[in-house]
């Protein structure tokens, strides 16, 4: 099987766990794309009743386009089930995402859901987070001086750009990646994210996923996280 | 004198320590707003070759309208002095900034400045931070369930409005105040918010100011803080 077959495949596999009358989260990016279509089948042929909260436009505007009742985060008290994709998990379940511009509406929505499942191809397992690039959401008045303190912090920061343009995400800001190669202590480094002003959110998902659904050769492989 | 006879006068005696060929941080509010017009008489007068770095539009709009050359933050390498207000200042020179809104971009400026100086009528020098509500900027995305964490964390927290409208910051956020009455540790309730998903930025302002001067009936009084 190539890379999307196995995004198709953790797809179709991420779906079983949806149960009638629950209020979705739903991710952003290629693997998830599998995935709302995946859900959409099940709510076509099942008359589920379920609603999604999507991670963004373009995840509400497939949702929508197959019948799945899309509401707003702030129109729902809780989240059942978040299933969203990752850019890298480690040895301990903890997660670097946001290669699709999408991570602080997926942070969002991921906390406040009772439960998350990510949904990765194998080449998304690796020991330590960090060989992908670490990507910030960053406040665009300013963001030169934050790539300058980046930089000086030895981070490797490296705007994220479509040509000459800064990529926006929905919520308006640039994504500022780190190249850091190896991030030793993911915790000490969120923090110290945290405390820098202008700096939006980071890409670290840190002891929020409960189960991860690997893509393998030899089929889908449900590792249970916490 | 009244409170805008004070503030006319801080704003006055801040532009003293303004020197020609500075690159000035200006900061936002009704005690600003004096300062500024201040600063245009010194630059008209003295012909002074200053470059100003606005930390709101209407800040900006203000000091063009009076000749002062206003660039963006991202055009200038560093910034000499920011003169800004502050809503509350406590006997270590910690403060609260945010009641215009504006604390997001404030301390953007403040932090990339070599040295800020406030200005405050005397009102504003309490012994302990916490009565002016603090103000927080928070992604518009899932801000009610920020909401509802900062009340469950027993911040009494509440939105900022604007009749039936939220008020919207410059970077088209919302705005929360926070009536905690009294806060004891400033830094940990800082570290508390920075960790909070949502949250761009809270309005302490801590460990930043060098000089206050505070109006007093019998004159202005510069404290040297750090």
């Amino acid at each position: 099987m190539d890379q999307n077959q196995l995004k198709e495949l953790v797809g179709k596999e991420a779906v079983k766990f949806v149960e009638d009358g629950m209020i979705l989260g739903l991710g952003t990016g290629s693997t998830v794309k599998y995935m709302v279509d995946a859900l959409g089948e099940r709510v076509k042929n099942e008359h589920l009743s379920i609603v999604g909260v999507a991670t963004s436009d373009r995840t509400a505007k497939q949702a929508e386009s197959l019948g799945i009742e899309i509401k707003q985060l702030d129109e729902v008290d809780h989240l059942d089930l978040t299933i969203d994709g990752a850019d890298e998990i480690d040895d301990h379940f903890q997660g670097i995402k946001g290669g699709g511009a999408a991570h602080l509406w997926e942070k969002i929505v991921a906390i406040n859901s009772t439960k998350n499942i990510w949904i990765v191809d194998e080449s998304k397992m690796v020991h330590t987070l960090g060989k992908f690039p670490l990507p910030l959401e960053v406040i665009p008045f300013g963001s030169t001086h934050v790539l300058e303190k980046l930089d000086k912090m030895g981070f490797r920061p490296e705007f994220r750009m479509n040509g000459d343009e800064h990529v926006l995400t929905d919520s308006k800001n640039y994504i500022i990646d780190l190249h850091m190669g190896e991030i030793e202590d993911p915790e000490k480094l969120a923090n110290t994210l945290n405390g820098i002003v202008g700096v939006v959110e980071h890409g670290l998902f840190l002891n929020v996923v409960n189960e991860v659904i690997v893509g393998r050769q030899d089929g889908p492989e449900v590792l249970h996280a916490r």
